[in-house]
């Protein structure tokens, strides 16, 4: 048993925030460690350090609790960082896209979203280096990507990243009908692009598995299909690209994977995901704040009355997140394999050494080490240099030089430009934004 | 002096030929040569023979002649072989472009043409190996990007790709007025996609005569312009792409250099190339296509008369083509510095080390070696690398692997697409056409 300090930035997140508590309260062999709520919005991190404290209580957890608005002072001392902070919320995001959808990109374009999580993750990890380089920042928001190959090949930061779309592939069991207790699979590739390589039921392959139930009962399931927006790893998208490319695309991958094919207007999003345009249309998308802001709402509730919290939203069981068992294995020598985003260095071959990648990861307290998962079909893994990994490089190139004709080379070449004069026109249009105040410096 | 066995594969390209020819017979040290001409088109061959064998008569040039409608024979005891074909002419071109027009595509996409070109550099390499492996191997004919590394990294031939584009740095002297004969540049990248690193005038930096051309008089240049349709070394697309990257675009480069946006319509590419639409439009490759049917038919005609070739069609000075004295180069140890297409291997950083690149070449009776060059901005690396080297790369898995949807995965990132079906469509179309039978092994 070790204790440490884990410092959350973002922690305004509360359902992030209070997934990471409950698995800690259970966790015995962390029992003493601190958690540091950090965030800019007070009212939050208010609700979050109280539920948070009101749990522990109810658990008998020994945790102790801060809050903090400022973040260098919490990253003093840190043993862990979970940067979770998405910067302007999701109403930039929504601003952002307005004005795309204005220069004529259905569904808009991030960018100035994008270099602000930038140089927010890059300000972390500069701080982690300055205040506590021995601790490990596990990177948690958006995008993972391009975010955690900026911080390893800028700072010494020890760090990863961590998605969960990875489970998909228990989703793709329960839906063709296996018990997803008796899989076991890897899925390596880069976050939100990652595809099954191997999936076995009981040690035996079960692609054929999949193979039956796309021919004989997809349709019907897909006719049937009455799941939330969000559901999409069963799509005619995700059968699409696995019948392209031969390997089962898991968690976010279906989502775009860059087959911009999927996305051109709402009706192909019906055809290719699902009733309502999938996660991303206008539909999917506005269900999925509204669910963010219930569930926002449902917090700010439950801190306002004292009922117990155990029984009601967060019942004392482990969430399956892997960010407290990956702590656990650091601190404890809890030997585990996890998924993580970690620098290539070969383990996935095709790709850069320096490009992060998302495979399996071996990790203890001697650190993580990457698992050699060998490669992906050629095909594939050009598509995915084409399609996400020549972008992302592109896209730092723009951060890193504050260079407008980077952004420029990035926007022309995304398949919904036009024309030369509307790229620059969604450049001039979205560094316009007031909360683009600080791009100003792209020349 | 040395003899040397030059074998042209396509020969029939009576003007390259004769270009060649004429090169060879001023080049005293390579008296005593052979040069076997080798097409399957006989006709056309009669003509290349017979003018060939006058001229060297004319030129008193100690040179044998040779000809050939079957290839291995051809290749029997070659010290260097030529290979200059373009499988099913322009016509197969043509054919193609009607069917990808058809279904959307403006101007069309040749991959048929390509696969087969591909095959047939294959082809040539493999004989090679087997025939005359210590040849060397010059691809002339295009695509040498993507032919040039097929051959190396398939077949052990000793190859270089040639192309004269890189001449473009003269053109651009002239324009803005300084004598070519001051000027010396260089002009790295991929074939078709080359670079102006250096432009020295009497050893001083040029750029700055470039940058106030463009000020000054580029507008006025283009108003009155008035040359042939090819001519696009200095039009607005070659102004903007340097704008874009830094460096001034040599030879083809302007023609497209991943730029689709300079060749959505025909309007758009008048706007910016020239009246014709540049090279490439309806109207410029037209206007090319009847230069290459009238240069050829005035070959048949001077095959048919008897007056003196010399100070007709062929007056006695060198072209300014790298083909001879590369050949003088390596056979004589007449060592020189050219343009030449050869596997990377860290001449040009930022490039895969067996992509063939276009660099600056020491060329002696060692062999050929790449100058280091250095690279090239980020910006640009990372543009070319997107969008010519990836869909090269996606070219080169469709004709080794024979699987359609390597095809597809090319098209469906083609800018000009705009569904999945659309892309399909395509497929099916080019590979139905009647020349394109020998593809029907794609699945």
């Amino acid at each position: 048993m070790t204790e440490a300090k884990v410092t959350i930035i973002g922690a305004g997140s509360a359902e992030f925030s209070m997934t990471l508590v409950r698995d800690l309260c259970l966790r015995e062999s962390l029992k003493g460690s601190t958690i540091c709520f950090m965030d800019i919005d007070e009212s939050r991190l208010d609700v979050v350090y109280g539920l948070a404290t009101r749990y522990a209580r109810e658990t008998k957890a020994e945790l102790k609790f801060e809050k903090a608005l400022e973040r260098r002072g919490a990253l003093q001392g840190a043993d862990f960082v979970i940067n979770t902070a998405l910067v302007g919320g999701h109403s930039n995001e929504e601003e952002e896209r307005r004005v795309g959808e204005e220069c004529g990109y259905y569904r808009g374009m991030n960018f100035g979203v994008y270099l602000h999580q930038l140089a927010l993750m890059l300000g972390v990890a500069r701080d982690v280096e300055d205040l506590c380089r021995n601790a490990w920042l596990i990177q948690a928001s958006n995008p993972v990507f391009d975010g955690c190959t900026l911080i390893t090949r800028e700072t010494r930061a020890k760090a990863i990243g961590l998605c969960h779309g990875h489970y998909g592939a228990y989703h793709v069991a329960r839906v063709i009908g296996i018990d997803p207790k008796e899989v076991s699979f890897q899925a390596p590739g880069v976050n939100h692009c990652i595809w099954m390589t191997r999936f076995l039921r009981s040690g035996k392959d079960a692609y054929p598995l999949i193979d039956e139930w796309i021919a004989e009962k997809s349709e019907e399931y897909w006719r049937l299909w009455d799941g939330d927006a969000t559901d999409v790893q069963m799509s005619p998208a995700a059968v699409s690209l696995y019948k392209m490319f031969g390997l089962f695309p898991i968690g976010d991958t279906p989502r775009f994977a860059g087959a911009w094919w999927h996305h051109t207007d709402l009706e192909t999003k019906k055809r290719w995901f699902n009733k309502y345009g999938g996660f991303d249309s206008e539909i999917g998308w506005s269900h999925y704040l509204s669910g963010l802001d219930r569930r926002m709402e449902a917090m700010f509730q439950l801190h306002g009355d004292s009922s117990a919290l155990v029984s009601k939203e967060f019942p004392p069981e482990a969430s399956g997140e892997q960010h407290v068992p990956i702590i656990d294995a650091l601190v404890n020598d809890n030997r585990g394999c996890f998924q993580v985003n970690v620098p290539n260095g070969g383990a996935l071959e095709g790709f850069g050494g320096d490009v992060v990648v998302e495979v399996p990861g071996i990790v203890s307290a001697r650190g993580v080490q990457a698992v050699k998962v060998g490669k992906l079909p050629r095909r594939l893994t050009l598509h995915i240099l084409r399609t996400l990994v020549m972008p992302m490089e592109q896209g730092l190139e723009a951060f890193l030089t504050r260079d407008k004709m980077a952004l420029l080379d990035r926007i022309l070449l995304d398949h919904r430009t036009r024309s030369y004069e509307q790229a620059q026109r969604l450049v001039d249009a979205i560094l316009a934004l007031p909360f683009n105040e600080d791009l100003r410096d792209f020349r």
